[in-house]
């Protein structure tokens, strides 16, 4: 017997035929003598049309009545899910966040999960009752319903399973795992078994859109097993797991690539104390999340090029906010290009194993790529270039590192 | 200054254009100094479908979570509501049932309201905050969401009224007010401008259906002042009062009708003590609505024939539990007719004058229509006739207790 968290996403309870079929997987791990809690997103297209609802009403954003308005999704799955489970014969009830609770820090709209009380559910889960879990959504120190950001069902499963202490946090989507790279651009992409969590951490924050970064971080800090696997197939998925738990290990696990990156160079910076302080503290400020940096010292000793990324739909906002300041803190020109993509290499096998970095930049200079900007962790590297060059650099990258697999069509 | 509560049907908040309207209706009441908390139903249709979704996956009915998902409409609409009277600069946020709390029994699905909290309201009311609560629903004692049942955001308008002891509950509806009779059949029919509570409690019951029966009669025993009114034309509405605020009382204030009744008649029914008993009961157990009862002596003595009427579509379910204990009450036929309308002339002042009843039955007889059933109230004449000539009816009664008013086309 095991105590499992599943999680369904919004594809995976789109309508009412594949929330039964949802039911069928919980029913399978009920007949096995699991405990099962269940956490489910939103029916796939509803959160949009509540999030749409609230910006057409409002430029003013109030978040709390944003989360009462976003957090219904999940709350009307949690039900149809409950009764569909009851129709096949099994024990299951709803929980709201607020019934649990779930308690958040009073950040709305983009809050963290703080503490979950256990004592009912696990007292319901003992006596052989599943319980679903709007995923998503927990309750503010003020009594009013929050929610986690986007993508936070994932959060909602990993929290969970850390507090249930569960034996293994199951996370359905409309993928059967994670691959090498993504199948659509290389179809000799593979599905890895087992990975890591730090390279399931830059897998998924350097755009391989299968887990949400702040749960793999959750589930690494916590040691919840993770498993990504498809709601619709019946096939084994990917295990994400600690390094000792994964015998032989790759040196290179996966390509990722985030095509939608903005550069932005400011050239004559004055390099002085604070500069940048001032400068990245205005754009976080602003919520603008940056990303690649560099700084190259210019001829005259006394100003500086500094040049870093930002997601493109942050570019205008990006622009505006440099305007600003731009007497303040001194530069001659920015100069913006929302052509560019960041393709990273990602794996814990490079840590022993020099020559990683350097494969890559040969294979991308060998295919005429040229790198704009280079920015290296301990297991990845990731370089900055012009965006029509993505999918051939991830294809000659996957080659090299000797990723391909057999492809089946 | 006063204290206001404004409820909103679903047609009035369909869209986001339309809730802007409200937002603006609200805004009259807070310039004018008032204090305003808003009750709204679901943005039109969405109840259905959310209705639709738990009795397609399931025809089983755990009425906690059909409660959790059809909650959710009116959930979406206070959160909108809040936001759009935030976007025109009055101060305002929504509260959940739980919030509140709005206290109701454990009847899941069909719940009545017992206590309302209403010492944060209150206090954030005094402070000019608009307070916006979706209608409809409450928490249970096992701390899950109750509704009330359909239409019940009238109650739930009336039962916040009373609570708050509010000088009065404008329901906004898409009709200006209730009318003498249905204007679709008679042209002529006059807005009502006082109604007392019985009255409107036979015009809703009797199918006028405007107000929520329950809602009346809550607003009755609380003495809450009730106003009808449009959401979309400037126009007064209709009071619904005490009958000592109508100065001058008709006779018959209005002709009630209601389309869809079945009548049954039991023949031969064994006339002995406990009969009745056994036959109503059995009904009121399967939740099928008794209406209209008549029984005549038959010649034998012994036996007697039983006729009543039910709502049409609970015709089949009354159907089945009478043929389940034909034996044991002991009756030889059932004759099913689910071609009768029910025709209702409502007014206090009949009290006092005799022969409305006597006008009543000589119109029809007048215009060839047969009376079927004929049951009466201190307030009202009913009989029940073919369905054929409802219309019939109804424009001839309205005529004959002088109701007609000028037909502008």
């Amino acid at each position: 017997m095991a105590r499992i968290v599943q999680k369904f996403g919004g594809t995976s309870v789109a309508d009412i035929e594949r929330i039964r079929n949802v039911a069928q997987r919980v029913k399978r791990e009920v007949d096995l003598g699991n405990e099962v809690a269940v956490v489910v997103s939103a029916m796939a297209g509803v959160t949009n049309q509540l999030v749409n609802w609230t910006t057409e009403i409002s430029r003013l954003h109030d978040a709390r009545e944003y989360d009462a308005v976003v957090a219904t999704g999940e709350q009307v799955t949690s039900g149809l899910l409950a009764l569909a489970l009851q129709d096949i014969g099994i024990d299951a009830r709803s929980w709201q966040g607020w019934q649990i609770a779930l308690k958040t820090d009073d950040t709305h709209g983009n809050a963290r999960i703080e503490e979950i009380d256990t004592d009912q559910l696990l007292e319901r889960l003992k006596a052989g009752q599943v319980a679903v879990i709007p995923g998503f959504q927990g309750i503010g120190p003020d009594n009013r319903i929050t929610t986690l950001g986007r993508g936070g069902s994932d959060t909602s499963a990993v929290a969970l399973a850390a507090a249930l202490n569960a034996d293994r946090c199951d996370i359905y989507t409309d993928v059967d795992g994670v691959y090498t790279t993504d199948p659509r651009i290389v179809a000799g992409a593979q599905k890895i078994d087992r990975i890591t969590y730090e390279e399931m951490l830059e897998m998924a924050s350097q755009g391989a859109k299968v887990l949400q970064t702040r749960s793999v971080a959750m589930a690494m800090s916590h040691n919840v097993r993770l498993q990504v696997l498809s709601s619709f197939a019946d096939v084994p998925g990917t295990l994400v797991v600690n390094e000792d738990e994964i015998v032989e290990q790759r040196i290179v696990s996966g390509i990722a690539y985030s095509p939608d990156e903005a550069k932005i160079t400011l050239r004559r910076v004055k390099d002085r104390p604070g500069v940048a302080g001032g400068i990245f503290g205005s754009l976080a400020d602003a919520a603008v999340n940056v990303d690649m940096i560099v700084q190259n010292v210019t001829e005259d000793g006394e100003t500086t090029d500094l040049t870093f990324t930002v997601g493109r739909s942050d570019l205008d906002r990006a622009a505006k906010v440099l305007d600003g300041i731009k007497e303040d803190i001194g530069f001659t020109d920015m100069i913006a290009d929302p052509t560019v993509a960041k393709v990273s290499v990602v794996g814990v096998g490079m840590r022993s194993q020099p020559g990683v970095a350097k494969t890559m930049f040969q294979t991308l200079a060998d295919r005429g790529i040229n790198i704009q900007v280079i920015s290296t962790s301990e297991i990845k590297v990731s370089v900055l270039i012009a965006s029509d060059y993505t999918e051939l650099a991830v294809r000659a990258l996957h080659t090299a590192y000797d990723l391909d697999g057999d492809v089946t069509t």
